[in-house]
């Protein structure tokens, strides 16, 4: 029943996107600004891993990518994820087990590209969110219905969405960059507030553009 | 420039919600089920204190409760809220400072909704999320059209949306609750996947009720 129920909620456009054109995640920690807008490497954080994982699953996103150039932070990461592939996690979390087997990690951006380019045979199409204004950025509305447009027509060609850490991507990254997402907006910005956790503005975003 | 950008974005509606009917979000640590359904009470992570307190001022929300009985926890968080009304905090982290200057401890649900009452003079109406499908939900764009449209007409009723910890709220608190959300569902729900963690989960809700 529960089954039936989302089935009639999906449009064509969403159920041929999970077959045509996968969507990849990738939380960047570096090149990022820091507070004085300054280009740094940012930490890892066991909470990011988690709940961004958990999201990109809920939203079908078909891998998470954790962008770090730093090896220690592949080991500690990596010692994390091995974690949550044995068999005792797997008996008492599977449903976390499940969201931490689509996570991946990469040294660089670069390295992002080329696996998503082996494995599908395009290059993605790379969409940044950031949550300064910016000239021509675009708004979740028409994202949404040019995406869905595209899947319908056949798209296959693979999109990345990248999210920053920090004080948000920094601007060597940009040439990477095809489309940029405008802000998150909530009531609380007429007071001139608009400060959500990467792990907040994660799930707000793919709940814009992909929720059912 | 960015003040009028927003301001034009946003409905009447919307802005008298600010003044006229307060939304309140409560993190519910008691009573909750475990994944045995038994009742518990959770414990308090500071990463659900962060997180939300960021996301319930993003969206305008007034006052953030975490609502646990034990009095451990009472002093635990205590200790991390005073260390955001430090003066160093405030200079190294005004934004944080500002989220959090937002959050508040409770033993019991009571407890909240006297506060509510003593400071509005009404009893608030309670909205409940829940990841489960159970019957007679809201959706939310029924939801956010019958707020938009009461704000409209001069609603002054608070509202309180409370948010689950562990496996969800349990079945002994649905006497506290008018109105039942819809699970949150994204193209993963095909796959049999919903779990987003309450930090994402309560982003999303926001987002789908008061977004810009």
């Amino acid at each position: 029943m529960c089954n039936s129920v989302v089935q009639s909620n999906t449009s064509d456009a969403m159920r041929t996107n999970l077959v045509s054109a996968p969507v990849y995640v990738v939380l960047l920690h570096h090149p990022i600004r820091n507070r004085n807008g300054l280009e740094v490497t940012t930490a890892v954080t066991n909470m990011d891993i988690h709940d961004i994982a958990r999201t990109a699953r809920t939203y079908g996103v078909k891998r998470y990518f954790i962008v770090t150039p730093i090896q220690d932070q592949h080991e500690l990461v990596g010692r994390i994820l091995a974690h949550w592939r044995t068999d005792r996690a797997k008996v008492e979390h599977p449903d976390r087990v499940e969201a931490l087997s689509g996570v991946e990690l990469a040294g660089t951006f670069s390295e992002v590209k080329e696996r998503i380019h082996s494995e599908t045979g395009e290059w993605p199409e790379v969409v940044l969110t950031d949550a300064r204004q910016m000239p021509n950025q675009v708004s979740y509305t028409e994202f949404r219905r040019d995406w869905q447009e595209a899947v319908a027509k056949g798209r296959t060609r693979p999109l990345v969405i990248v999210y920053g850490t920090g004080w948000g991507v920094a601007e060597s990254f940009f040439s990477e960059v095809h489309r940029i997402l405008d802000p998150i907006y909530g009531p609380g910005k007429e007071a001139g507030y608009n400060h959500l956790s990467v792990r907040a503005a994660a799930a707000v975003i793919l709940d814009r553009l992909f929720g059912l």
